[in-house]
């Protein structure tokens, strides 16, 4: 069991009609608001509306930045950081999923950064003097109502880079505002939620059950809930357990004392994102397989996490080790096929064109030599190449 | 799925020689310290040498007060305060464990609280404003370094009372600080940590997975390293594991969204040690299987629970609800019997003289009709007399 430091200083307010504290929090921290949100889904579902609400109610000086793209830009995050500085913002309030939160956690941040907001992204600081950010959060996958990073893209530069800026002051998750995310979105979600758990799991520390324990917990919570979600979307239960866990799985505590792996399958999409743009937990969907069966072909030492995973995670049992972790594999590929997650990136019109380029930058100098079984540049292309 | 508000300031930094950051943690609190412990061990360990020498070092000014009791008492909370006032204290630092580390909250409250400080004990007020409080902890029990409760004792008028002070600013938790904790206390220690998962476990909640999940890891932790580290008291896997789970077992998560029950083997265990200062752990491994027995007879409704803690704790199966339910309670005993564990109360010396006085205490004006199953004066008296 490795050391660790752990400190999570976010208050979450989680379940039904917790937004009834939004005024007294925000009440706490000031008067200037700057209202962040993605597309125009909170006014849809009447979000928008009961916000603003409470925020004239409460006598708030609200400025707005809409817009912001589910896989955040440096345009965003530098146009948020200029109207907090014109309207000399008290508190960032942002409503939405991962997206709309990172880019905020940016912005809080950028306000306080000398220099170029794209030179913040791509370095790393750990986390910085930041506006405080209040978020209700309206997509259970990313975890970031209750860390403290955030992923920013530069399409230009096709960069995807995640970094450490500050921590939501608070999250407000009320499982009711999912009732209206799609089916798609709501797999994708799920899948990044698992994400978080396999990047953390599988490594090569052996002796740290306690977090081991509390990621199957979250595995299983996610493989009973998200079949539930789909068929009954206004299900309270499965959309308050699905937004439970992702919090936790990005908490921390299921990776408590384990070795870091340099998070490889977030690494490999993170490129996916930036070179296609598509959906963060459907390209996570794609690659986490392939991974496992790569990594379990390419080092069987590794064969006995694979093992565990089968046994404790989809109750699988048999002597044949192999042929074991083979079949936890196949029971993960049947979960996200069921979950209507695209097969392949085929499906998403991908090609093999950009994937040498790819690898190296998801690879960075070696990055992933680290990872619970190290990869090279080709191992990444074979990976790929396996998705297609 | 029960709403919850969750917010844990603490910074924990686990791991062996974690100390290493304890000058920079103290550094930014304040130089006047107030060193609080209980008796010789932690001398005998060096560990207070190591303590003393980096506050030399680091210039601080240093109070002591020392002596605080297993069940600490009223009059060291009042000693603590005096001292504070009297050398402008500007932070505590708690050396022990649970005991040491409850009455340093109480401390830190009652400097700011104006009045009796037994009234500050008897009623309940929330966190309250205190001296920010660092701990080192030596014990893997009542993960008060993790929360904000402590529990003082007033020996004269033989209550026990567990209330909210402060959390934590930072723990230092630093798994080779048990080595030398005793057989009997690290028995009793873990049996602390699952009587906090208990309380929560057995809840009517149903369908808080993740927590539910959580809870079951922390117990099987608990089950797989409290063996190891009898026989090996200095394997640092089973000391560290066993210290993960006593912070995470008080961390709120294995309880999120689900009922509050009242905790009822903690309520009538403060009254065994009220009356009979006997060690806390020791008093609720006694109890808890005599009332799971108890209410699993009241009220077979609840069979359910026991049988999901049967199967996903002990690993048992069986087609027979209330058989597999009742084996699985016999693990519990079994396991508790191996430990070393006193089989019962009167081992201790205690007699039914006081029972009824007590369960008219646990119970506090019916406090415990919302328990997993509602219990009475009348019950809890059986419960008592059943672990004679």
């Amino acid at each position: 069991m490795l050391n660790y430091v752990h400190e999570i200083p976010t208050k979450l307010y989680f379940g039904k009609g917790q937004i009834s504290h939004l005024d007294e929090i925000l009440r706490s921290l000031g008067k200037k608001v700057l209202l962040t949100y993605g597309g125009g889904s909170i006014k849809k579902m009447g979000l928008y509306d009961t916000v603003i609400d409470i925020l004239k109610k409460g006598g708030f000086e609200v400025t707005e930045l809409s817009g912001i793209e589910p896989n955040p830009r440096i345009e965003s995050v530098e146009e948020g950081v200029r109207l907090c500085k014109e309207n000399n913002i008290d508190v960032i309030l942002a409503v939405g999923g991962g997206s709309t939160i990172d880019c905020s956690k940016a912005i809080a941040a950028g306000v306080f950064y000398d220099g170029d907001l794209w030179d913040m992204v791509a370095s790393y600081h750990g986390t910085l003097k930041a506006l405080p950010l209040v978020d209700i959060l309206t997509l259970s996958a990313t975890g970031s109502e209750y860390d403290g990073g955030g992923v920013i893209t530069n399409l230009k530069t096709h960069e995807k880079i995640g970094n450490s800026y500050t921590y939501p002051y608070a999250s407000i998750c009320d499982p009711t505002y999912t009732f209206s995310v799609s089916k798609y979105q709501t797999a994708s979600g799920t899948a990044d939620i698992m994400s978080h758990i396999f990047e953390g799991y599988f490594s090569r520390t052996e002796d740290s059950d306690l977090s081991d324990h509390i990621a199957e917990g979250v595995l299983k919570t996610a493989i009973k809930y998200l079949p539930v979600a789909l068929k009954e979307p206004d299900n309270y239960t499965a959309r308050a357990n699905l937004m439970a866990i992702s919090s936790v799985a990005c908490s921390g505590i299921p990776q408590y004392g384990k070795q870091d792996t340099g998070w490889p399958c977030h690494a490999m999409e993170h490129e996916l994102s930036a070179f296609y743009d598509i959906t963060h937990g459907i390209g996570l969907a794609i690659l986490t397989p392939r991974w496992m069966r790569f990594i379990l072909e390419k080092d069987p030492s590794c064969t006995w996490r694979f093992v565990r995973f089968a046994k404790n995670v989809w109750g699988l049992d048999g002597d044949d080790e192999k042929a074991l972790a083979i079949a936890g594999i196949e029971k993960l590929e049947e979960f996200f096929a069921q979950s209507g997650i695209p097969k392949n990136l085929t499906e998403l019109k991908i090609t093999d064109e950009h994937f040498e380029e790819m690898a190296a930058h998801a690879n960075d100098g070696n990055y992933l030599k680290d990872a619970f079984v190290a990869l090279t540049n080709e191992d990444i292309v074979e990976i790929y190449k396996a998705c297609l």
